[in-house]
């Protein structure tokens, strides 16, 4: 068959990566903050791992398909309820982070799953202790008319899932 | 423990399950269609199935808070998308229905998840058959201007859950 | 229809139930260790929650088949593989708990979701940071021919299950 | 950071790989079978799709660890049923492809999610209407002493990946 297809959706891919990364920075992340995340969650297990090599695997994460229609959906929501768009009981659901939602984790595994089930326990760990980025993300969509119920399970995933993948490359 | 918070809860759910009935209704779709597609599931193994047991375990699933909120979530998807509110590339993806985007079947799984792993074969497959309603909805998605990227999956993702509650129910 | 098989399928269950309770014991877990982790998990939001309640949603979470079935899978695993009855590779991912592996994080989830997407979060963290029993379990299973790949992961997610259900239960 | 570990993965891939491949045929499943029901899912999206592509493919996913690990588990389990190995209740709800024991689909979601939530859909319709190899496993796992509960669902879920991918691929 023609890789014709193939060519055009690796295009397609690239231009996704660069609106992932702008959502992100209009939201307050930039990718050095993940990697730092992943980072902290491989340290313990590969000491001698660099900054760049973290770097790295977040960006690979950020160029999967499923990561990016995730992450762009999640952030969209996120946005459209800031803005008053979204309809009740979703929106004041949204708005006030509702710790029994749940489709922000949903959302937040289908990033996870992307390099295997390891990567839930980096996830649910980094979600709950809210390092670095996270913690400033969630502290503030607590304020007034800003809503980071999405953000902040969207990067974590994605660190998680960067985490995971060096694993997959250097663990015994 | 007090079962104030209980109670308040349960209304909670009663006044969702409303909701999340009246937006179906919106977007086309009964409980009965749905209650028709678990029939139709569920009737190769057990040929005394009526429907009056069908639709009651379709209300069952839509009582659970997982489903309503990834119910409502993608519905309102749908609606932000025929507005014209969502930001590209998520606006288009939605209103051609992509095929790679993936976050819809995200969504069904959360629902399908509610009554076990056992539903995911009656979801593929009515996914991919699209018999009765879901078909219907598949077509009239295809309108200009119509978004049902969501709609037939959660739909799918209901019947296939009361499919599993009811063989979870009556099965040897 | 005859409610008959729904009796049957009741009574199944119950014996199921003792069963996976006195498989938990011979491995060296009560289900009092199993509460305790769900108290630690849920304290920090519902300061009045007592010891009954956890354990009450703990035996609530080992009474469904999901986890049931789940849960015997992933003992019989460990035992067999301490009893050198599995084949290699396998073998040796087990009995070194390999992380590279993951069918023991894809069972520990099938347990999770049984309450919902809220629990990941609650199962990561206890898998991550092992307290109490899980630490235990881990560490006995370092032992020459000892295995305990699914065990810590069967009681973190039945306890991470339970954790949800109160959460249901008793949230704002 | 060295890529020494990276290389000895990569052998290690291999040589499981050459596992699974062994075990599959020993269970009587040759890679040209599920190339055979990959081909006859995409066929109706990609007329021009060979027969080499998707084979291709289907190799491709058993090199994925997540899959070999799920792919070699459920093989075992299979084994040890038909060998008598395994301790009730576990080893009757195998023998007999139970059908709410639920942890076969659980590892054959494991191997689907390796190319996105896009193949649940593919999974489900395959496990449900049984074409090709699926249905004569499916039959001979009816036979006194033979067990193949889980040996269907990964054989789907492998077409099912392989078929994700071959979207992922050359898909619009």
């Amino acid at each position: 068959m023609s890789q014709h297809k193939s060519e055009e959706n690796r295009l397609n891919d690239i231009k996704k990566y660069d609106i992932v990364v702008k959502r992100l920075q209009e939201r307050g992340v930039e990718l050095k903050d993940i990697a730092e995340l992943t980072l902290g969650l491989q340290r313990q297990y590969l000491p001698n791992l660099e900054y760049e090599d973290a770097l790295e695997h977040v960006k690979k994460v950020i160029m999967k398909r499923e990561v990016q229609n995730a992450a762009l959906t999640g952030i969209e929501l996120d946005c459209l309820a800031e803005k008053g768009l979204l309809s009740e009981p979703l929106s004041s659901m949204l708005l006030n982070d509702y710790g029994l939602y749940g489709v922000d984790e949903v959302l937040a595994l289908a990033i996870v799953n992307v390099y295997g089930s390891i990567g839930f326990t980096n996830f649910g760990y980094i979600d709950k202790l809210k390092p670095g980025i996270i913690g400033e993300i969630d502290k503030k969509g607590k304020e007034e008319g800003k809503c980071h119920t999405f953000l902040d399970d969207i990067i974590g995933a994605i660190a998680a899932a960067a985490a995971s993948s060096i694993a997959h490359r250097f663990a015994e």
